[in-house]
């Protein structure tokens, strides 16, 4: 009998192996409560998720489930107001009887916060499926009573997706037109003028909101152009297909002195164009079709604004995020020189979206009234020509997409999902400017990434909320020496600074986490926050590169501990025992005492780290009163300060503990030699450092074991020290 | 200042979130050389990709770089033959001329191995790009030196992927026909009708051949239908569409009795179909498009073959694999009463591939001739009308999908790239027959898991090649008695036995492993492999639920260590020491000597275990003579066997370790207590089972996090043994 075999892999590696190029991870990871967080949540209040700072009354509003609060923005844990809008029982009870949760769905979800005045915010709710919008009295702190119809600014249903931002006095909104929430619209309220999008699937098919803002006519004014409100979504893509429906993350943004068409388009957007937005790592097949976010860094050395985007991918995904970031005038060059699409009957029953190459009418379809258009008489959009107004009606989809910055994603991790990002730019001890990205997960935590020249490095990953609840809305405050993040979840709002370099308490802790907000004082042995002024940096240390050579040789050490143990500092600067000749190796085995290390040895501790992330090697042994340890590096004694915690034993004899901490970017051998008078000791072990390019897939798994590990390694050593401190005089 | 923040993420559960459900990970890691496998590797020789066995000499042939091999079928490091075949310096100097490298591309890679006789073999080679055939004589074991042009039968490039099978004396292969790679073919060889592919996008698409099988005529032979030969390939999708090119895993096949048309189609099939291959978890958005491998698992109690193919995803694969299974017939109704596809022109320069809805030409296109046809006087494909061809030349891909069996994978596994499959169909003690899928990875391990109710199990994973090159061929052999599974690589060849059941020493592992090659024999208090005839099954436990209330209370531990030292069994059966009533809790501190629990004591030893995933805990303490251990589990005195190490110390004093090993289903909370003359003292932890449909994300960062815990304890309590062993007389 023959069993044939063929089909050779060989294109096993082009084929498989496409996984994605190394993902960073933070390189610390705070949990909740090691740092210092302000925290706000109202007892019987949820989805805390609408926020709004007013910087000169140092308050943050918070819109909530049926309240909004007024909390000092300095410290949020204080209450300044509040204000109740409850749904009412009638309202309850005819939600419920359209099959709606009386508990969940049939309450006021507040989902617009906007400023109206220096005296009111304008508020909407989703109110029992029966969206309303109010104004609420800052002096007062009460609703006005105002009971307007939120239909088109507000959801219907607490689920669905909305964005909204107040423009000069006028809301912008998007969000979902009806009960199902099955008619999505981008509509402006105003009285003079109000617009909304047509319903059609290419103009808007099944959109996700994400996120609105105005961009301003650039102030040189060259082209007369209009201010511009741009929109951000995802939506259900017309131009792809696959076995499933695709997603495709939009850009879209309309013109604010659009007054709608006179007959085509009659009070319906003449200046809605939408692209598509592209952040893919095509080398490595990742796509990222799914937006979750968006924001706008303004920064007066930019000269234009950065929208920075947080990103999932639709298709197999496993946990993996991406930022991408976008010039403006990448957007505005799709929208203002770009191709369109349009749509081609196949078949009768198919369609399919292709570039269009034919003519274009002048004026440029969704185009804003420009001083061009001005002069050619199309004064406003009541006049443009019918032409140009039919056109855009039905291609408000452009053939070009919108490219991040250097074509590819700033930042691709994996295991983590993002669903919120703010963008800080900084100017570190260097003089340097950087982007510092805060990002919010999926499961409560905050990562701050500084993009750096090697690539982005995640500076740390905080718990803000320990239920894990997903961060659903960050905001950045920018006074001056005062900054914070603050985040809500459905379960509170949380309060962070920008940074926490009072933790880190060594120079070399302080330079690794390179983190443009902290420098080393050696002055005061601290690690400080940057003066956000340009005066006293002089003495202070900060290398962003992460070269901790930049350090003192050697930082202070933690309290010694009481009684008969002792703690001590091994190094150059140690003089209580003599370091060198290296004495005679090795002793016979029945000299007493004799030396003896003990387990874990140095041997047992091999791990894999990466590069420049910090670890930590322990060596103890037993042995007579002379005994001391010697760490080598490479062959090299070290010279840098390793902690020694020596224990006198009851016959005489001392139990030494030293551990070390280090951190590298090559692969090194160490050495731990327990010396004395009785003889000496050894154990070594090589540290590998991971290269993550070429070993990635075994990287990300061991990754977490060896951090696991290392884990492990201090609580035992906190574990063992107190057993050998409550241990010596009972068990030896 | 005002600075708003709308986008509430409230459908971020839905938008994210939607990663895989929980993926299974293997019970058991078998290290290489933890197991006994069988080797073959000849120094100087590579690429061991085609394997050969034939069952009736117990002879498993090598086709490797410039050689074939005739190993031992029951222990492959016997070699019994070599033939070499290596490419003329002649052809490697035109190879290298043409920009090929001289040292890995211009060499000959064996890619056909097929039976040709009884006494031959027909093999073809790379030959330094210029495809040869050649006979091998088993007699003589020399190539008879044919030079046959290979073009065709074998790729030019060894990189290229290529499938063949022999069917009745007649090589149907699958693979490129040109020097560059670029024109795909899947033909027969064949002298009096060779055929062909056209080399048209629609037929062939930039495919990655990876199977190729006859499918038999069905015994009952109704239909009057003729045998099939199947293809199964990947290839550049035309009908879908996204920011990237498409990979679309396909199934084609052709008929035997096909001679090609006399005009239209003249030396072409004109049987040729294919169709999409689906295995994706819509709910999930999991889409796995590329086709790694396919077996077909045939059996006397099935009714049909079933085609089990193992899949990856193109995009955002982050290391994702799924197995899925196709039934013969879904397959054979998608090409003989499916839709079939046609393409369209869309505004000149596109096409759209879409559902073709007109007349479909008698006899239907693509099909086989059958009873039916030749009753129509349609004798042979080269009397067929021209409709019929001319059809089946423009639509040679139908519109249907082979979806799976269930609708759905048999599993999907993260963190590994499948790439091989074979599939043995066997009965456990309880009769009940079950699918074992044997599936080698791309970094040289092999997964065997098995089709249970409550979905796959996989049993353990084993590295068949330690330096982590991918499994490029597997082969099942099916002799009774001595089955094994072969696995070919770039560097070696390694034999495997189906199960390791002896590795198993308790029969709660033996058990839990869910093995049905597996049972516990308590006569001889081993794991033994269930005898393959039914006989002397009678005193075996299996319970394929991995219900390990079927074992005997107590089974035998390891050898008792020497010296002063002791190790015991803790339990019901142990009556060394009074077990009852519960001793007074706590002892004054200053009572000497005193019990003292060592770290790290189980409160340090916090674990999230997965359900019946094996865990360790231990326990360990200092104390008067009469000092012993009680286990605790939910407030329950454990009934189970608990090894205890005790030493003798010095001064009267006894060091004992106890190490508990345990699988549950639920949380479980545990206490270890050390009881003594002198007092108690006790130490608990919970040991938490995750839930993975929950915390999916979480688990399966921790799981790998804390099974190096475990492993790290595993090694620690090694250590710590002998630390203690070592130490007692001299520390103490």
């Amino acid at each position: 009998m023959w069993l044939p075999v063929g089909g050779l892999l060989a294109t096993l590696a082009v084929v498989v192996g496409t996984a994605v190029a190394f993902a960073p991870s933070p390189r610390i990871t705070w949990e909740h409560r090691e740092v210092q967080l302000m925290q706000f949540h109202q007892p019987g209040i949820f989805n805390y998720s609408a926020l709004l700072l007013s910087e000169d009354k140092d308050t943050l509003y918070v819109g909530a489930r049926e309240a909004v609060f007024a909390l000092n923005a300095l410290n949020i844990s204080q209450k300044q107001h509040e204000a109740y809008w409850r749904a009412s029982e009638d309202k309850k009870a005819k939600c419920a009887e359209k099959g709606k949760s009386k508990q969940t769905e049939c309450l006021n979800y507040i989902r617009v916060l906007q400023p109206l005045s220096a005296t009111a915010l304008y508020v909407c709710g989703t109110n029992a499926f029966q969206p309303t919008c109010d104004h609420l009295d800052l002096t007062s702190f009460q609703f006005l009573g105002r009971n307007e119809d939120g239909k088109g600014r507000c959801p219907f249903d607490p689920a669905q997706s909305y964005t909204s931002v107040m423009v000069d006095g006028e809301l912008y909104s998007g969000t979902s037109y009806n009960f199902l929430g099955s008619e999505p619209i981008i509509s402006r309220n105003s009285s003079h003028s109000p617009l909304r999008t047509e319903y059609a699937i290419p103009w808007l098919n099944e959109p996700s909101f994400v996120f609105s803002d105005v961009i301003r006519e650039s102030t040189d004014g060259a082209e007369g152009e209009d201010d511009r409100v741009y929109f951000f979504f995802t939506e259900v893509s017309v131009e792809y297909e696959f076995i499933f429906k695709l997603m495709i993350p939009r850009v879209a943004r309309v013109c604010k002195g659009d007054l709608g068409g006179l007959r085509t388009l009659q009070k319906k957007w003449t200046s809605f164009l939408k692209a598509r937005l592209i952040c893919s790592r095509p080398e490595s097949n990742l796509i990222f079709n799914v937006l979750q976010d968006i924001f706008v860094l303004r920064s007066p050395d930019l000269k234009e604004p950065v929208f920075y985007g947080v990103f999932t991918p639709q298709l197999n995904n496993m946990g993996l995020s991406a930022v991408c970031a976008y010039n403006l005038s990448t957007a505005e060059a799709v929208f203002s020189r770009g191709k369109y699409m349009q749509s081609a009957t196949v078949e009768q029953s198919h369609t399919k979206w292709v570039s269009y190459n034919g003519a274009v009418p002048t004026p440029r379809p969704g185009a804003c009234i420009n001083r061009e258009a001005r002069a050619a008489n199309f004064s406003s959009s009541l006049n443009l020509p019918d032409k140009t107004l039919q056109f855009v009606k039905d291609h408000p989809l452009m053939d070009d997409s919108v490219t991040p910055i250097d074509n590819r994603p700033k930042l691709v991790i994996s295991d983590v999902n993002y669903t919120q990002i703010v963008v800080d730019r900084t100017q570190a001890l260097d003089g340097a400017v950087y982007d510092v990205m805060f990002i919010g997960t999926d499961r409560g935590a905050l990562h701050k990434a500084v993009s750096l020249k090697s690539g982005v490095h995640i500076i740390e990953e905080t718990q803000l909320f320990p239920d894990l609840k997903p961060v659903q809305t960050l905001l950045l405050s920018s006074k001056k020496g005062r900054r914070f993040v603050y985040a809500g979840s459905s379960s509170g709002v949380v309060q962070a600074p920008l940074a926490f370099c009072g933790e880190l308490h060594t120079c070399v802790d302080c330079v690794l986490a390179r983190d443009p907000y902290c420098a080393w004082s050696p002055a005061t042995a601290a690690c400080v926050a940057l003066p956000e002024t340009d005066s006293p940096r002089r003495d202070l240390v900060q290398e962003m590169s992460g070269d901790t050579s930049v350090c003192p040789a050697s930082s202070p050490l933690p309290l010694p501990s009481p009684g008969s143990s002792s703690l001590s500092c091994l190094g150059p600067d140690s003089s209580s025992s003599p370091r060198s000749p290296w004495p005679a190796v090795g002793s016979g085995p029945d000299s007493h005492p004799r030396v003896t290390l003990l387990p874990p040895f140095l041997s047992d501790q091999a791990q894999h780290v990466h590069a420049l992330g910090t670890f930590h090697l322990f060596c103890q042994a037993t042995g007579p009163a002379d005994i001391r340890f010697v760490w080598e590096k490479n062959g090299r004694e070290l010279e840098m300060c390793v902690p020694v915690q020596t224990h006198a034993l009851p016959n005489g004899r001392t139990h030494v503990l030293s551990w070390l901490r280090d951190a590298i970017s090559e692969s090194a051998d160490y050495r731990c030699s327990a010396l004395s008078s009785a003889g000496n000791s050894t154990s070594g072990v090589r540290i590998s450092v991971l290269r993550p390019e070429a070993t990635h897939q075994k990287w990300t798994r061991e990754l977490t074991a060896w951090r696991a590990v290392a884990g492990e390694h201090d609580r035992m050593m906190q574990s063992w020290r107190k057993a050998w401190e409550s241990c010596n005089q009972d068990n030896f």
